[in-house]
């Protein structure tokens, strides 16, 4: 079995996390798929574009150690000589234009690798054109980790909901800011509860883009254009801050057991046109979105052939994001 | 374009619905997915094994009239005339050997049928046979409506979940007991409950299938078979009816704000062992399960690579388990 060359672009948390992964189910995706692989590139901004075309050794990879790789001036010469089959783009977002993750991903696409990204921007900014190209070129351009890390979204709609057609969305997509309402509901402050998802480990250090809905709002932009096959731009959506919410407003909607969530919202009407919003609103515990806790996330989608699917899933960590992208890698292969 | 034959063994309820969805999705069908089809074959109990090679009049067929058709003494003959590119199986279930259903697909894959059953009695007891069969017909065995109607269970975990373990399950999976239930803790009896279900389309004139737990046990034994690859027996299942609780007990629970439900569980150890149960338990409402109203369903999976993942499918109609039949019909061909 020829091992397939894995190329990664950047390599934070969660490109190690899926380097852990691949190792941890080496055996699976063999027996079970026929995979078996090796990592032939590896760049990022600190480290810049590196090869190793005989594969890195990967505990050297991960310590960052004795990695005796080539290193090249540009991603061209990069692909060139790491050739993947199959890279990795998990770049940080750039919400206003998407970029340079956008190059980065035409050029794996036209290097005829399988393009499997983490970042919301391309999918917002470039979806129609990078699938495309993939298409030409007989790639798969794929994202399933951008929505909710490891639930299925797209892929639920790809293959398992064939022809229905999506009438309504509603979800909680942003874990920052649950897990900055319960601290808050529970009489802390603003900044407590920052730092409370800090310490979690899914907040940046400014976190204005998870506070302030942005990525909520590329979130359901990323939906909108994948599943509806309809444009719609963040400055469209309807976006408000959980900033203005107090402890006080949010103990009691807690006590009334209907807590505050930021709301990622899509009505569509008869005519198709659609409203967007991304803004706190009070759900009843005892309604599925309403029972989310700390880290978790929601998708509800209403359709025409089932009146309403509701998906969840449970406190997702590091790892749970890193398997979006192993599963995208076996739908590419196999 | 030439059309796809397919078949009906089985014209009831479901069987119908399907073909007016087939009808309402036709144009969908062929600009996505280049589905066009035509009906050769039905076959029911009353009306027997009829053909017609150059496709029923649809509106005929569901009408019963003119229906200008061969007749057949056997399903090998049916099959020779009919010639069925994908054969839907909707007969009734025997739970205790899922005979006769099971020779019927056999004949089906044999004919080279893509064969799709809303049937769980061939998945609990035939599922390797028919699967093996259907791989070296190179034909798919597909089956997706027989656990939560059109919600995704098996695609899920086929397509989207590729190399994720299950640890664990938890299942709302019968609609006729939540009626039920919800009717008595509103201080309805039993009976009245029972009938409410049966205005609802839901339960049949029989109940006992639903209320002493067999068909939630056949869902958790065909999820068990499928997904995790383990024979479990509907006798190996811990079973208790929900006949034992009274309107006052149940009352209770729903005013604790931990209602009743009849929940499919199966838990797994360490070593693989697996215990499973399908009985009356009190979940808090402001749990996904808990949360579930009416004739809504609810699957709770737990997993190695994403802690938990729940999917609920809010208030599935006919109409919804006719689409699970078309969601596997669409995945045979494309």
């Amino acid at each position: 079995m020829i091992p397939y060359r894995f190329c990664f672009l950047g390599f934070g948390n969660v490109g190690r996390a899926l380097v852990r992964l691949l190792v941890a189910k080496s055996t699976e995706l063999r027996q079970s798929y026929g995979i078996e692989w090796q990592i032939t590139g590896v760049a990022t901004r600190r480290m810049g574009w590196l090869s190793c075309i005989d594969g890195f050794d990967v505990a050297n990879l991960l310590s960052g150690n004795n990695l005796n790789a080539s290193t090249h001036t540009s991603i061209t010469d990069w692909l060139q000589t790491a050739r993947p089959d199959v890279l990795f783009e998990t770049t940080s977002l750039n919400a206003e234009t998407g970029q340079p993750a956008i190059d980065y991903l035409r050029a794996s696409i036209e290097a005829g690798a399988h393009t499997i990204t983490a970042n919301k921007g391309p999918v917002v900014y470039a979806y129609d054109e990078l699938s495309q190209l993939a298409a030409a070129a007989g790639t798969r351009f794929l994202f399933e980790s951008t929505v909710m890390d490891s639930a299925p979204v797209f892929s639920l709609f790809r293959e398992t909901l064939p022809a229905a057609r999506l009438r309504g969305f509603t979800g909680v997509l942003n874990s920052t800011t649950n897990v900055i309402l319960e601290a808050m509901e529970a009489g802390r402050s603003f900044e407590e509860g920052v730092k409370a998802a800090q310490e979690l480990g899914v907040a940046e250090t400014d976190p204005s883009h998870d506070v302030d809905g942005w990525d909520s709002t590329m979130k359901l932009c990323a939906i909108t254009r994948v599943i509806l096959k309809s444009r719609l731009s963040p400055t469209d959506v309807r976006r408000e801050s959980i900033r203005k919410l107090t402890p006080a407003t949010l103990q009691r909607a807690r006590t009334e057991g209907r807590p505050f969530k930021l709301v990622s919202r899509l009505r569509i009407a008869e005519d198709r046109s659609m409203t967007a919003s991304v803004m706190p609103e009070q759900i009843a515990v005892n309604e599925p979105l309403g029972s989310i806790r700390g880290t978790s996330l929601a998708a509800h989608f209403e359709l025409d052939m089932i009146p309403a699917l509701t998906v969840i899933s449970h406190r997702p960590n590091l790892q749970s994001t890193a398997y979006g992208l192993l599963a995208d890698c076996v739908n590419s292969l196999r």
